[in-house]
């Protein structure tokens, strides 16, 4: 079966530990399976994986949670998966720093929770948050709900401690808040998708948790309604911490799932919850905007109520991916261009016959088109990629981004070159050479 | 004189136009003057000088405001200045997107008064917001009073339009809040002290105006007792807008300047500034904290108040530069070494005899000790140099870093291998190579 030779210590080479690695929860599923995996207990065990990596040019593609949705982390035949969820201790949590120091394969959930402790919050919160990485976090810069309002993981992380392709340990950053000395690797490395260096350890940004929070649920008769209204809270300068939109379909799933009737409500949901000192006169705010678009509207202060009135939007991919196999799309827009946005989908749709549903971060512009599928078939071809790719045409032209905070991985590389331009890929191309003279890092991926 | 051949349309090559771009604000002067500088109009002009110095493999300073502090711009013989602070205008600001698209020149005010008349401000607010450029901002990742809420320059850049140094033209990031397509060239690019390409534009992120804003100044008996104050705001997980310290030598200097008796009051000052729909209520909470530390503190919602106190911070620095000339250190530490540090420095300022004044972003861990000497003294040799460097020390002991906000320049750039160890280095001069393959850009400079 192999060619390569098995003295890496640690490699783990039968079918079932391979097969668990081979791929992410994008729907790709790649032809063949990796060569083996090495479930790192600690940095020794991954500047070990690296040298030999090194020394036999065998590719590593680095893995955390495998909750990746764009076949970022998926493995092949040659390739070793280098499996860091097992080194998942929170080293350090300095509360009057606001600053926690980690392993890569701390669950993100896990982390908030422990700052929870100390009244602080880690403000990326992906949906994936409960099974997650931060090293996998760093990998695609994720975002989540909270981003509108608290940024995405680059604007959390002070400093990485990286091991380079060849073994050596390299660290980034600062414990500091600020700081200018040098260029920002951590930045660079930060969505660089595996395909850089191997993050063995993070310094993370910790937030006081805000001591109030309020939440509103409104109701529309159309998605484009529901789109107008976010862009109205945006444009009356009021800034929620979560602004989330969610469609027909999904409403529809939603209901399928948890015997709720949200769809009779309207073709359209917003959620929108403000925090902080002024959080209630916030959310009033929000009802005083988006009244006018909405059929109904409900706010509380009530933190059980607030779940519920969330659940329209936390239910929405559980609940869609009950129904079939999906791809979740992932592009951003200018935040004025959200309406159009949404409504281009829905033609996309009723033209290719293929069923999407869209759930939107309203608040950054940050769109999940999420194709849906029958149970076993095939998102990443045929007419469900068709129209997965009319999205990302869609996207540029509204002047957008092919990928808002999942990463390029392998699904839209092909994609990467029409966005960024031949000039720009080269200078990326010169940095991973930089980095990765060798190209073992998870070759074929982001850039 | 010159060597170089003078075919560059537009360089000026008379004396005054050359020691005009011949430093910064840094205390540095060249021992030569540049060969020559252009003041670029538009696009076109950074081409054309770029491609000539390219052929001619003559060095390019690109030089916005000239109110670096790092001499990070500064220029001598054999050195060509790319002056662009003439291409200063605000091409488009849409208050739907709260993006503004800039050219380099534009002063960081400018910008910042273009977006009040939409109820919005650019956060960045560097000291010399008055008469540095945004370009220059980029250039070293400014920071301000507002970024302990607001972030830094970094976070306020979506996207950068680049002239390499061959003289193509390249563009980095997106026109959306959220993207993570490819390597983050932007954030590479942000605090690259013009090394690795020239800015010829900016997309940059605005933020809604707050509603509210409420400030307090309070005073202390000794520095330490007012740096353990701000630690106890941030422990206290108050998050206000500003959270600056100034010192016992600052205040003199002020008092001095405007025949005010702050200094009276005590020996160090702390002013906070809360904003947001609770500011009031944020400041009673940091009275609160703050109070059991004070001499006295005085709080007020009223803005033309607000001014006042705000004024033993603001005029601190031009206070202090009307009693000698001054080297502006900028070194930060983590926040809960803020009063070490503060201490710190005042044991070196008592041990050297030097004359250093500290004026601190308390908020995030960012000092600027001032090191004053008699008018016309030398400040980057000597003894003045000497407990500048005593300075950097000390950061580094308490695991911080030599500069927060200004950038490493030519001054800071031998201390710069200490902070980041030779592998770091290594990777970001691989970086510099790939981008400016000659090494014609700012060379001696930052990295």
């Amino acid at each position: 079966m192999s060619t390569l030779p098995d003295l890496l210590p640690g490699l783990l080479t039968d079918e079932a530990a391979r097969d668990a690695v081979a791929t992410d929860r994008s729907g790709h599923r790649p032809a063949t399976l990796p060569h083996g995996v090495v479930r790192a207990r600690d940095v020794q065990d991954v500047v070990d994986t690296l040298r030999w990596a090194s020394a036999h040019r065998t590719p590593v593609v680095t893995r955390g949670g495998g909750s990746g949705l764009a076949a970022g982390a998926s493995a092949s035949a040659g390739e070793v998966v280098l499996d860091l969820s097992g080194m998942d201790r929170i080293v350090d949590l300095r509360p009057q720093d606001q600053v926690a120091v980690v392993e890569p394969g701390v669950i993100t959930a896990h982390l908030d929770a422990a700052a929870a402790e100390h009244g602080l919050f880690y403000a990326p919160d992906p949906a994936s948050a409960a099974y997650c990485t931060i090293g996998g976090n760093i990998a695609t810069n994720a975002g989540g709900l909270r981003c509108a309002k608290y940024g995405v993981t680059r604007e959390a992380v002070l400093g990485l401690d990286l091991v380079l392709a060849d073994g050596r340990r390299v660290s980034t950053g600062r414990q500091t808040v600020k700081g200018v000395a040098g260029y920002d690797l951590t930045g660079l490395v930060v969505g660089s998708e595996g395909t850089l260096a191997v993050v063995v350890g993070a310094t993370l940004r910790l937030r006081p948790k805000p001591l109030e929070t309020a939440t509103l649920a409104a109701h529309f008769d159309d998605v484009v309604a529901a789109a107008a209204a976010a862009a109205a809270i945006t444009a009356a300068r009021l800034q929620p911490s979560v602004l989330e939109l969610v469609d027909a379909v999904t409403l529809e799933a939603v209901d399928a799932a948890r015997g709720s009737s949200l769809r009779s409500l309207g073709a359209a949901a917003l959620v929108v919850q403000c925090d902080g000192r002024g959080a209630r006169a916030d959310i009033d705010a929000v009802a005083e905007v988006v009244g006018p678009f909405a059929s109904s509207w409900r706010a509380t202060t009530d933190p059980v109520e607030a779940e519920e009135l969330l659940a329209a939007r936390r239910a929405g991919l559980p609940a869609l991916e009950a129904t079939g196999d999906v791809f979740i799309e992932d592009v951003a827009v200018p935040r004025s261009q959200l309406a159009a946005a949404v409504s281009g989908i829905q033609a996309i749709s009723a033209r290719t016959g293929v069923r999407i549903a869209t759930i939107a971060h309203a608040g950054d512009g940050n769109l999940h088109p999420i194709v849906v599928v029958e149970r076993g078939g095939t998102v990443t071809e045929g007419p469900p990629w068709d129209a997965a790719c009319a999205v990302f045409d869609l996207a540029l032209e509204l002047g957008g981004t092919l990928t808002g905070e999942h990463g390029v991985g392998l699904l839209k590389r092909t994609w990467l070159a029409r966005e960024l331009g031949e000039d720009s890929l080269g200078l990326q191309r010169g940095i991973k050479a930089v980095f990765d003279p060798l190209g073992i890092l998870n070759p074929g991926k982001g850039i």
